[in-house]
């Protein structure tokens, strides 16, 4: 859900060398480390979340542990494939779109390359250059097709070029991540027979997972670390009230 | 869940003018009714997944209705607000977080400008541009820096400038859609009071949502709508068999 997101060290920038500020600023540097982490933390608090609320909306229509952990292993089980799944599914899409896109680049360039030249130019005046300050970048492109390529995949299209073994790496880690964090809410109804008390102990254990995953969420995105805390453990205590409060509404019907 | 994607007509371009190339590939001409619908069509999408899996797996395990009713609805409620206070909360988070990292790039035009403007050169020479072909782009730049922020926001970090408004619009969507998507395979269950009746009935009328839904979403992403199709409704075929068999398996202990 989160889209690319850009690193910081603590939240400053020290005065580097350019090379230096490249590294750290320029977003195709992924760490491959890094973008684990991130599908890491996006499962992970998923799964907290809605099993979580589930469990809780099913404790208060007075179901009993067993039921409840039918519900909710049931669910985390069907939202880990549908993210997973899903997430791998449309990481394959983007790649075949990716590769027609690039395709059909490179017949432009080969076919109407006056038209595509035109392009680059009208990319570069949209910040204020003149055509004899950008002329010889156009120039210099049209003599090197690949950089051509490259360069209007980028900046005309926008898209970056996929690898594929992280689509199926990406889809994977998150739904697994998923599955974790849908077992920590759920793990107290597995030893505490009575819902209720179960409940409170899996209330307990999952706010204090939210503020954590919250926490260390804020710290690999570049946002205020105890804000994302605070705001994964809200959501996952609204979800909890509307799942309860719907669960005895409907049961009063 | 996903990322930007590219317009295209009926799955080819024409071959039209320059301006009209640009006003169809270039990803900055948001249309916001595409975005609209891109947000119904995920939140639909999700929405038909997990309820569906969540009651066919409960009826599975001969719950009554009422029961199924209760869970599915707390689920969906608990989904809505997680993917809609979720997604408006990472929103909001990325527009700060663009707004640091505005600021960012202005001070550091500011103070420090030839590590800019050699930033400049740095990217451009990727293309295999050399010096003497890019100079002329890096002193146009250092003479207009509104341009110049603009080029370092866009080509440098990669971040596009967020609309405060959208955040809002598009997580009321996604929710609603949710619900709307939710309610679809839940249906079948308030009418029909016999448990695998009603299943029988919800997993027809969702099959053939998400093999709707599937077909649209393929068309708007300008992937193959029939292979978005049978995609989408795979997914939900298998979060379901999943979710059934997870909780037999969990009834069975």
């Amino acid at each position: 859900m989160a889209p690319e997101e850009s690193w910081e060290v603590n939240g400053t920038s020290t005065t580097p060398s350019t090379a230096e500020k490249l590294l750290v600023h320029h977003k195709e540097n992924h760490f491959t480390a890094g973008e684990v982490v991130r599908d890491v933390i996006l499962g992970v608090s998923d799964g907290l979340t809605v099993p979580f609320a589930l469990a809780a909306g099913l404790s208060g229509a007075n179901a009993p542990s067993s039921l409840i952990l039918t519900a909710g292993l049931a669910e985390v089980a069907a939202g880990a494939i549908s993210m997973g799944l899903g997430g791998y599914l449309a990481a394959k899409s983007e790649a075949d779109h990716y590769m027609r896109e690039l395709k059909r680049e490179q017949e432009e360039i080969v076919t109407v390359p006056d038209i595509e030249a035109a392009e680059i130019g009208e990319i570069l005046a949209q910040y204020g250059l003149e055509p004899h300050e950008y002329s010889p970048v156009v120039n210099a492109l049209r003599n090197n097709p690949q950089a051509w390529l490259d360069f209007m995949m980028k900046f005309e299209l926008g898209l970056e070029k996929p690898d594929p073994k992280r689509a199926l790496q990406s889809a994977l880690t998150i739904a697994l991540s998923y599955v974790v964090g849908g077992l920590v809410p759920l793990l107290p109804y597995v030893f505490i027979p009575i819902a209720q008390k179960a409940m409170l102990t899996s209330i307990g254990v999952t706010l204090a997972a939210l503020l954590f995953f919250g926490y260390v969420k804020g710290q690999f995105t570049g946002n205020y670390p105890l804000s994302s805390a605070v705001q994964t453990a809200f959501i996952g205590a609204l979800a909890s009230v509307a799942a309860y409060a719907m669960a005895k509404l409907v049961q009063s019907t």
